[in-house]
């Protein structure tokens, strides 16, 4: 069984954290920390986990997790994990972080879009864990940087069309559009019911600090400079995340061609489904679940690639994709503990 | 393993029976049927399941069930489970069926709210399916009449309020909100997105073909006639329901004796849950689960019990008591297949 | 043109009251206050006003207000109108209150719910602003205390059904369904999304402050002690109000004599509509309007009155009626700025 | 006043118009006509109407519309409309028509997209009803072709961008997010609340009729051939459309400057609202209104220009702009009747 802690288990993407774990066949889930509840149940503040996980929350301290962990997942605003990784990694637990702290290769990328980064040398070591692309690396790797929710639905589809050759990498337009949950469990105007319902509105218009995070990786991949049009969106609803993605053909094909290459690009890694010729991504079908969704169409009158993914946020996008990495960095089946079958509505 | 079939598997209950089926350790899914979509794989319906359940739907003919199943379960429109069950059960099956066909002990009853019985010396045989009330009798059955999810969210609070003698049972109040799956998959103006969405309303005031069913178990449980007075209304969202139940003091109690008394009702049945003293019950909470959670509430001026229930109506209202029950009768403990840990949101 | 100010201008009451008021022919809008917003256009606040109503809000000061002012709107928390409602009157001004501190005739009911009242003896003289019933008191009253939204919902009905001897007048039930804009626009857990999306549940269970509002009100109508035993609920829905209503009959009636004491006893008022016989009242109907909507049903097993009423609480339910009630106290038509042609969805 | 009539009354579009017109100071509303709810109340189809709007609905006969109109609104299905719309003009009526039979100047273009034109001597007569952009052939028109949801979100922004040189024609990126009355009120599948509730998903991607709408008004603006990649979405709400373009800059520009050519352009149409620097438009600004509201953005990194807009699709994108353009033919204020304050939630 691998021993494991979640720090910040009463966030939103904490919490679904501790639904997977606490299903998942070879994890024992060790101890939850919550700063603001700490003291009480879990159940106290999930009360749908009444009778399921009463576990207690406590408050993080660093020494509490020394002895018989051997991962922490961190489910904590940007800033703090790392000032707390260090000391983990010291005490030889290796680390699944959800926030961005660990995400960026460029020290100096993270810095100019977050703050100083106090644990460059550790960054250096960390690995992105996007798991499809990235599973080899993330087998070996102490520190994983979890994926934010936008770019994993960005690249996932992106990847392979730059791999393929498929697509301009200049002027690629990223349109994504976001369940309310994305902007975690603190209340806000911004995610007040009456604000949101009936409500649909594009935000951080080219400004969204998860741009320079898909530019990197896709810079990466392309071995050239990539920038990506970003514009995420709010949609009226609790889960799900999809984006639409513009890129102008790069050579010759047709979408049968591209969705071969896609299939071979993903053999392999059941949580990528291509839906059939024709047919979009849609978030209900992926809702509760770890699958990222994907259909693919060419403009040909534009000559155009037109793709569209739907994951659900809090999973593939956050907490599936954590337990996923976990998975592999313990040489399991990525898809031990995540493949309920899923909701039909 | 027990090996089922699921007749009507493309309707929202039938296709909830899908998803709780294939993900029970107990059970193998033998055949799916479906008369609209017959031919199509169950995915090419409900695309969440691709890859997870791409078995293809048949046309039912009671022929092919003869062979190698233990049980079928019957979701389809009320007055087509009794023109089959009779073919089924002489090849030995036993059924569950989610319609009321099989829910009545007074085929009077059912005929003046329904249409003439075809087989009523089956009905005589048929077993209530409440699972947590009439476990023992369903053990047995060969028939289990599955419960409505109107009376399921007002029956599992009621009958300990009678049996324990806590209430009068004339002038009990049964005010119910359902969510807009219980209005099943087919389309209409009634479930339009925009008719229902920012719309609350009762309907069918006093004139639920699920009332003279609650009468029926509730007259039989208080050992005389009782009515109750029930008004159902549609709540702008997928799943869910909530029961608010009404009804004067029987005798002198206060919240706490009564709450002590349901909690020992149901010791040992893990599905009913009591919420802490106080609190209601959340539609939220049970989302996905086969929970039923309970409030206890006393208004002292006026001399009456207020209980609120939660339970999510596909599942404890239709397809999770329906695998309940197929547990009881098989002998597995009744939680079987039906406790993945809920989403906390 | 009746010159007035609205106090508290950007929360959800205020700001419907400034719609409203901005669309009144009669009405010059000479002053919004905001404290949190002060010096701020109101359109910058509500940007769906842009272009319409750009007036700055200001900080409240009395003076402001004693000017060239006909009458105040104050659309504040309870506990900050009755201090400083006895300046205004002071000023001369007339006053519709949408807080509670000016609701109750019993001081200390008042007090027992809420806090020590700091001007009782204008208590006295305020008038209960449920505008159909009490139009005569309001004509001439200078302080009108605006009714709850969950009152009006629950006393048009049941004052006719009371006043025509219809029902016992114990154990008379309100359960209540509200649209999320009742809370307010102050952001907490219970109003976040996604707490609220697919949630319904009921709250403060036989403990709200609305229900000593009603019954005071039902108890001076009927003449002796009513208590009603009343549940509100959250429905997921920005606007509306659902209150079905349950009570013994209190002598021998169909639903026709009721429905006609009712069509009479509302005569000459346009905005209490009776739903067709058979049919309920819809939230989705009355969206955005000032209208009751009407609903009778008798369970004759039960011997039960069944009513249901629809409102939209922050129209009929706060701000519709405040105006309603300001066109009373002008001897303007009641209906005047509050008739715009109702949206089909 | 004008005398109009609107033929097919029941439809969304045709209730949004029934609305607008019934509160229209100008106007006298003589007919409405349904198929399917000939002899009824319109009240009884929409009733939030009930007391407002009373008429009955008649069968359509052109015979009918000949005495004492001005004026006919059609919202029919395509298709329909051609073959009423020349004995109507015959008889010296204006028509205003919400479907595509008379929006192209291109009979073949309309042809290719949806069936063969009966009338192809009248299309050409006809003008396109964009009302800031062609107000002046309008005013004089006998047909105007009222333009579809997603042109008028996306033409209004892209416009002056053409015109004023900001961007390249080529490789334009239109992505439209609509809610679900866009699909009318007959029910089906895709419009099932439970398949609409937490769905968010592209549909008809680079396939919708719409798009040659487009592109052929973006050509004649942009005097060359104008292909735009469109792909529309479905978002889980009733009202509202929001749109964001994407092109690359034509010229050096920035924010300001692009916005100031906006502004400028559409000066003394009140409709257009641009918002604040940096802010985007948001569909809950515009709910139940005739604006279109717009944001501007420069990804200079990317040199590209995004912008947003946001309308309610059954008002500037239907019903609401078709008013507009009847008062335009009439020679009245383009506002008049359609500039009820609008709500701020």
């Amino acid at each position: 069984m691998i021993r494991v802690a979640v720090v910040g288990a009463t966030g939103y993407a904490g919490a679904e954290l501790v639904r997977i774990l606490a299903g998942h066949p070879k994890v024992k889930l060790e101890m939850l920390t919550s700063r603001q509840h700490s003291g009480k149940r879990f159940s106290d503040i999930y009360p749908s986990m009444a009778g399921v996980v009463d576990m207690f929350c406590r408050e993080f301290e660093p020494e509490m997790l020394a002895a018989s962990l051997d991962l922490v997942f961190l489910a904590l605003p940007h800033k703090l994990p790392m000032e707390i990784v260090p000391s983990l990694i010291k005490r030889g637990l290796r680390i699944v972080d959800l926030s961005a702290d660990f995400r960026f290769s460029d020290v100096e990328l993270y810095q100019s879009h977050y703050q100083r980064h106090t644990c460059p040398e550790l960054l250096e070591k960390s690995v992105y864990g996007l798991s499809e692309v990235y599973a080899r690396k993330i087998k070996s790797a102490d520190i994983v940087g979890n994926p934010g929710c936008y770019p994993t639905s960005a690249l996932l589809p992106l990847i392979p069309l730059i791999k393929g050759g498929f697509i301009e990498t200049n002027g690629i337009v990223v349109d994504s559009k976001s369940g309310v949950s994305g902007a975690g469990r603190v209340p806000s105007l911004t995610t007040h019911h009456c604000e949101v319902n009936e409500s649909f509105k594009a935000y951080k218009v080219t400004d969204h600090r998860h741009n320079p995070e898909m530019d990197e990786i896709l810079s990466k991949e392309a071995e050239k400079r990539v920038h990506v049009t970003f514009v995420p969106h709010l949609v009226p609803m609790t889960r799900g995340m999809e984006t639409t993605i513009y890129a102008s053909l790069g050579k010759h094909a047709n979408q049968e061609e591209i969705r071969e290459y896609i299939r071979h690009f993903y053999r392999g890694h059941p949580f990528v489904r291509l839906r059939p010729a024709g047919s979009s991504a849609d978030t209900l079908h992926v809702k509760g679940t770890n699958f990222c969704d994907m259909g693919v169409h060419v403009d040909s009158m534009a000559n155009m690639v037109v793709m569209t993914s739907a994951i659900d946020n809090l999973v593939k996008g956050a907490a599936g994709q954590a337990v996923q990495n976990m998975n592999i960095m313990f040489g399991l089946d990525e898809t031990l503990g995540l493949m309920a079958v899923p909701f039909p509505l």
